[in-house]
């Protein structure tokens, strides 16, 4: 009973990591889509985002039976629902990458990012792509400390928010409102996808050591 | 067994109930907080926040007791965690006031809100507080009309969210960027709040009625 409480938990696991290797690899293309106005590659973020929720309502089908055929209790049944709540931040975060190619195509053929920014998008990106990376390998490695790390990860790209809008609300942005209100939307998206990562980072120091999720 | 079970549910409803009419105040005194410029009451609405996560962990708590004590599957299992997802999407709403009762802390004692966005911000806060109010007598009264209704009434703030932008994007829009930033982050936070509210909804069916939640 317990090898196979075990194994399906695993075979869970395993769902998350396909989920997560899926949205850095979006968060990843929307960043130079965004970055480089390219179209394509745009619109192809915007449909592989429906792997993702494949994905997620496999996690969501397993979690369910793995509860109705083991009957998990107390810390097992608490790391089984934890495996819920991170699939739900990664597709949240799925979602976010999403979001990010749309304003690329929305602006298309101009840059949603205006040059004065585009330093810090790329930062941004970068972090956000760290952030999933690890995420990625603490799953997969079932590794708490890596995982324990994604709390403070998440200040550098509190810094570059922050930055961000020390930029736009300068006297002497020299660009207009659009460029502003695009910057304030894709840095609100960028900081949303790391708050998810820190949370799956939570889920995971559950899943992997049943440390407190708190 | 089968009477235990339904009155265990009924609890973890009537901490959903619980959370739905927290949510729904926070969002009301944030709204008042940001369009008056009303310190003391932003302050209080993210004060009052710790209730709403005290709420959640109570919901987590019973449910997590449910599972334990009955042991439910299929239908019934799948109901117990539609509750878990309606929670963590209340939660989101709580924090969601949070911010815009923030919004409403750092402008002080200027307003957040320029005078050419208030009747746009003020109809915003009424789709909220209606959606908010619908959740609340859904859940309380079991009413799968009214949790049905909620996808539909999101389309009047989407609406706002779009006319929000053209008003913003306008080249006759005379105030500055810091407004333009303003304006795009709150009406973001709005129209989350009322997709959370999308989503509570379609738990509900699930809750009440064991309707697929697609």
């Amino acid at each position: 009973m317990r090898e196979d409480f075990h194994d399906e938990l695993a075979r869970v696991n395993s769902s998350l990591v396909a989920m997560a290797k899926a949205v850095r690899e979006a968060m990843r293309q929307a960043s130079v889509a965004l970055l480089t106005g390219d179209y394509p590659l745009a619109q192809r973020v915007a449909a592989q985002d429906a792997q993702v929720d494949v994905l997620y309502r496999l996690v969501d089908e397993r979690v369910l039976q793995l509860i109705a055929r083991q009957q998990p209790v107390a810390d097992d049944l608490r790391s089984v629902l934890t495996a819920l709540q991170a699939a739900a931040d990664l597709e949240r975060m799925g979602d976010l990458a999403v979001h990010i190619a749309r304003a690329a195509l929305r602006r298309h053929p101009s840059i949603a990012v205006s040059p004065e920014l585009v330093d810090l998008f790329q930062a941004m990106s970068t972090v956000a792509d760290q952030l999933a990376a690890k995420i990625v390998v603490a799953l997969s490695d079932r590794d708490e400390v890596l995982a324990a790390q994604l709390d403070a990860d998440d200040d550098a790209m509190d810094q570059l928010h922050r930055r961000l809008f020390q930029v736009m609300l300068d006297p002497e942005w020299p660009l207009g409102v659009e460029a502003a209100v695009d910057g304030a939307l894709l840095g609100r998206y960028y900081e949303r996808y790391a708050d998810h990562a820190v949370n799956v980072g939570r889920h995971i120091l559950f899943l992997v050591i049943g440390k407190a999720d708190s």
